[in-house]
């Protein structure tokens, strides 16, 4: 039994919008992830999609606004709403999806799941 | 929209083992929690349980070993399995559980869910 350091998991790796997952919970991927520029706008249909901030700023461009999130801060975007995550700097990222859910929003264009 | 920002969330409360639910993702509560003490042992036969360290240490002790816990590292512990949260000073921890999970694994002596 140990813990899981999330800094010490993404020390691991420097590409962005690629994430590792690093543990399991409920049927859920425990997900680090480096992000920095734009994402693509995609929605989720079937499940809410988890955002926490460990390091630097993130922002989340819905089509109605956006939600700026800092180090020890999370939003929640409901399923079926299209976003848009934004880091004009390097940004560290808690994500937490349904095993299997493409993180675009799209199986064609999703990252391979990695485990670390 | 506004970020949930998890240490505001924490000052506006003091008591310990008193979870308050901040947010909702997939059936699940996300909870702020302030431990101290010992709590005491359990398990949840029907959900793993979900432990981020957000400020202090948390120990979890199991049957055959513990895990400790500092700021930024989290640990699941698997469904059926008991365990015991253990803080020598307080500490601050992110929970997530399905909405409805007494959390000492028995609703006779479960904390009353609070939403802030």
């Amino acid at each position: 039994m140990k813990s899981i350091n999330l800094a010490e998991k993404l020390e691991t790796f420097s590409e962005h919008y690629k994430p590792r997952t690093v543990g399991q919970f409920n049927g859920h991927d425990l997900m680090v992830v480096k992000v920095k520029g734009p994402f693509n706008w995609h929605k989720h249909d079937d499940t809410d999609d988890f955002f926490l901030v460990l390091k630097g700023e993130l922002t989340i461009l819905l089509r109605d606004g956006s939600v700026t999130l800092k180090p020890g801060e999370m939003y929640v975007v409901p399923k079926g709403v299209e976003h848009c995550p934004v880091a004009e700097e390097e940004a560290h990222i808690l994500l937490i999806e349904p095993q299997g859910t493409p993180n675009t929003g799209n199986v064609a264009t999703a990252a391979a799941k990695v485990v670390i």
